[in-house]
């Protein structure tokens, strides 16, 4: 008998028929003989509209009031599934954080959970329940309730079945598992039977958003095993699992993009130690991340040009901090554009074998694809490119790495 | 300083711009330095919502599901008032019924308070902070969500009242007040100043859904102030008072009608001891309420008819106990109609004028109506008529106790 925790996200519990859906896929794991806990998101949509009337009722929201509306959606559907779970013959109960006592910081709509208290769903084990619970939600030390932010309820999942000391955490979704590209881009992508979590991380924060970053990364923190599978089928999905779980891995795991991104380059910085760090502290203050970084080598005329990459919603912001402190970061000028692409190339198997990172750049300057940012890590090799060459960079990265399905 | 709780129904939280009057309302009341605690229902429509995926999702429902999901209406409400008060100056939070200590008993659906927690509220005072509470809801002794039923906003916000002894209890409706009768049917009634606890309850019962029979009866077993006004106006509304607080009472206080009513005669029973209580008892069995009864004098034929109304839902299922027992009850035809409406004239007035019942029955009589069944209380005379005499018969009582609007 395994212990096993399965979280449906929202598009799986849209309306009362896939919630009966759900409840059959519960059904067919305790029939297996298991011991299953339930984490659920709200209806999809739902959480949306609830954000909307927390918006727009004043200008100003307080976090825990807004927790306190978002929270909601999750409590209707482990209601519903309760129903649907024991109207099929299983005997379920609903959990609301608050119940269980799900312990999360003050930090109301991006709260982090500190500490789950298993006692109460061990005990329904006892006479086979199966608790249903509400996903996304806590409650901080002064018992007001917090949500996780968007994605919290995979972390749920993740936290309960690390609490729990699962044997598998399953994260089921609308898509059957983790493919080495976007389908949609390129047909001839297949679906990963296994990705370490380092891999699943780097394609989590690249754009392929099948699963939460922040729940892969407590995944691996408390080596919870997961697995990512369809609601509406059967097969087995994708597992994420410990590097030392794959014993050798001879190709890339897959091929990323991330299309909500934007570049700057200011031009003609005074070249002098100290002026990244002075362009980078201005715009961290204001909260915005940059990613990728590249400084011009500098010339006779004792100038520099630094170029880097950011999200796209920050891009109106960042331009304005560096206008703002043009004397006092002295530069010429300031370029800034939304057309450009971050693909990325990820895998544990670069690690090994030096020819990747030749391969990559070979295949995209064959295509005519001019780079203009390159970021490596360990496990990845990103470059930003122009939008318009998303799809054949993909495409060509994907057969050059020999990923396509036979 | 006077301590008030405002409770606002569906209506008065329809949707953001009704919200924000409501906050616009409870800063009135605070800037003419009183303490105040709200106390809000969901918005209109939200509950129906909820019940109907509760009932949807499957045959069976768990009440503590039930009550799990349509609590949450309140919880979006509380919380969007709540940001609203502080986007307009007021400090104020959201309580939920767990966060309170609002206790019930274990009666899902339809609990009842057994008794609430008000330190916590009662500290925020201290800080000048409005309490916005969640009506409807309240928590079991097993530490589940409850529900109160239909109406129970404004029970939870007449026990608050009493908890926290306030110096009175608003409940904001869509109507300005409590109406001689029905302006919708006769447009020279007007708004009581003051109607009795005891007046309240018989017209809450008689279909003039105002206020909520419980409430009602809560607020005057606590003695309770409660007054009736509308949120859309500025205007005081009708205070629902002990009887002493009215010193001499002329006018009867109001005509009420109920239209679901239903009427069953059984004829042929044979006229021996007991056999009332045979019909009853099989009706009472099926939880089928029966309202009016009149028994027809016996005949030579020792035969006697029994005629009674009854809520109109629940007519199919009377008619069909009362078939199934025909050879045990003995009697030879069953009559039923759906074509009836009850009236009543109401007040303390009619115990020191016993001239009442005359004027009733003379003015219908007058006009051709005939009386079906007749059933009086001490502050109450109820007849049922043919439905078609409806507004006829109201408008009629309305100007012969004197009641019409100069």
């Amino acid at each position: 008998m395994a212990l096993i925790v399965q979280k449906f996200g929202g598009t799986s519990v849209a309306n009362l028929d896939c919630i009966r859906n759900v409840a059959r896929c519960v059904k067919a794991e305790v029939n297996h003989g298991n011991q299953v806990v339930v984490v659920v998101s709200a209806m999809a949509g739902t959480t949306n509209q609830l954000v909307d009337w927390a918006r727009e009722i004043g200008p100003m929201h307080d976090a825990r009031e807004y927790d306190t509306i978002v929270a909601t959606g999750e409590q209707v559907t482990v209601g519903l599934l309760a129903i649907a779970l024991q109207n099929i013959g299983v005997d379920a109960r609903s959990w609301l954080a608050w119940q269980i006592q799900v312990h999360t910081n003050e930090i109301h709509g991006a709260a982090r959970i500190m500490d789950i208290d298993t006692n109460l769903i061990r005990e329904r084990f006892a006479c086979g329940q199966v608790p249903v619970v509400a996903g996304f939600q806590g409650i901080s030390p002064k018992g007001r309730i917090t949500t996780l932010g968007r994605g919290g309820s995979d972390t749920s999942a993740v936290a309960l079945a690390a609490a729990l000391a699962a044997d598998r955490c399953d994260i089921y979704t609308d898509v059957d598992g983790v493919y080495t590209t976007d389908p949609r881009i390129a047909p001839k992508a297949h679906k990963l039977d296994r990705v370490t979590f380092e891999e699943m991380l780097e394609m989590a924060s690249l754009g392929a958003k099948v699963l939460h970053t922040r729940s892969v990364a407590m995944a691996m923190r408390h080596n919870v095993n997961l697995q990512v599978r369809s609601s509406f089928s059967d097969a087995p999905g994708t597992f994420v699992v410990d590097e030392d779980s794959i014993v050798e891995q001879e190709k890339i795991s897959g091929i990323a993009y991330s299309p909500d991104e934007a570049k700057i380059t200011i031009q003609g910085l005074p070249d002098q130690p100290g002026i990244a760090a002075s362009v980078f502290g201005k715009l961290a203050e204001r909260q915005v991340n940059v990613d990728m970084i590249v400084q011009s080598a500098s010339t006779d005329s004792k100038k520099t040009d630094i170029t880097f990459s950011l999200g796209r919603v920050d891009l109106d912001k960042a331009v304005g901090v560096i206008e703002v402190n043009r004397d006092a970061l002295g530069y010429s000028g300031i370029d800034s554009t939304e057309n450009v692409t971050k693909i990325s190339v990820v895998g544990m198997a670069m690690r090994s074998q030096p020819g990747v990172a030749k391969t990559m750049f070979e295949t995209l300057a064959q295509k005519g694809i001019n780079l203009q940012v390159i970021s490596t890590s360990e496990i990845k090799i990103s470059v930003l490119i122009a939008s318009e060459y998303t799809e054949l960079a993909v495409r060509s990265l994907h057969t050059a790495f020999g990923l396509d399905d036979e």
